[in-house]
């Protein structure tokens, strides 16, 4: 039997450090499959199609939701954003793990739509911290940096629809919690059903 | 602020190896509190009073019992045997991790009685390994061990009661698991209510 791979689905405030822990995630597990999610917004400088993001029009982007092709989508800073259902869906059931990384609006439909999965909420060690991380980006004008503050801190009260919380204070040690989350998770009684059936078929 | 302490319940039908690897958790997390349980049954060979058991006698025990002392008891081939609440619940107040080893009947009345506990099931690879090591322990005589493996049948089917399931493929991997599992379920959103309220307290 193959079994079926976990859809990972990590999220948090905009400047938790969510990216940083994918990217060491995938540096450590490449076998791990990063969902790429279609969107509206423009490439940024050095962003890659069908890598970074499926970039559409707004008429392509309508035409896929229409079709019911998202597992979620959302509209963040005035682009829509939305993950594409066949792709993860595939993955999983070839029995390799998904990985989302997708902000709250987005991660709290996939938590509507596919409750099996396992959701990461990622906060800095410190709002402070997490003030400094938003503001120092600085590829977006001040508007954009305190709407994205007041989103922050707007969101963090959805922290209670995920199962695990994880304090970014060091990427090693956050990426060591994923592991062990994903590990004690596949070791969960109501995820090895067929498990447990062969094991009463065995006596 | 000290951080409770998480009760680990470790408990799989009798012959499923749940003791030795109790014992290799120890040896690598000596700071872990092994709950000593109080029976009625006579020492074995080398077993030590306060270390491996509180010996009592039957009138002694159900003195206890009647004051309310035991997280559980249950009675197992003939003989007596409880879990003193007291001793747990000190060793969680004060911050420190404790595991249980008990049998199935007195995991599922923990299960009722704290259901924060952590509860893992320890299975053999197979169910032909459970019935050699059930035989070969050879300090029994042949009811005791037909008793037993007849036990072990009836007892996997409270495996849905548990939260997680350890296949015992070797010690090493079983330890591994526990460790994965003690700390993704240290990060548990249910788990960090007041770290969740520090965080909304700070923005």
């Amino acid at each position: 039997m193959i079994k079926k791979g976990l859809l990972i689905v990590i999220s948090g405030p905009s400047g938790a450090g969510k990216g940083t822990i994918c990217k060491e995630w995938l540096r450590r597990h490449p076998q791990t499959v990063l969902s790429v999610s279609v969107t509206t917004r423009p490439p940024r400088p050095g962003e890659k199609e069908g890598i970074n993001y499926f970039f559409r029009t707004p008429e392509e982007f309508e035409k896929m939701r229409g079709e019911n092709e998202f597992l979620e989508c959302a509209e963040v800073y005035g682009h829509a954003y939305g993950t594409p259902k066949k792709y993860v869906q595939q993955h999983l059931m070839a029995g390799q793990d998904v990985i989302l990384e997708i902000d709250i609006q987005g991660a709290l439909q996939v938590k509507d739509r596919f409750e099996k999965g396992v959701f990461l909420f990622v906060v800095p060690p410190t709002m402070d911290e997490l003030k400094k991380r938003i503001t120092k980006r600085g590829t977006e004008g001040r508007d954009v940096i305190l709407k994205r503050f007041h989103c922050a801190f707007e969101e963090i009260n959805f922290i209670k629809r995920y199962n695990y919380i994880i304090v970014n204070d060091t990427v090693e040690e956050a990426v060591q919690k994923m592991e062990a989350i994903l590990l004690a998770e596949k070791c969960r009684v109501d995820r090895n059903e067929e498990l447990i059936l062969q094991i009463q078929g065995g006596i």
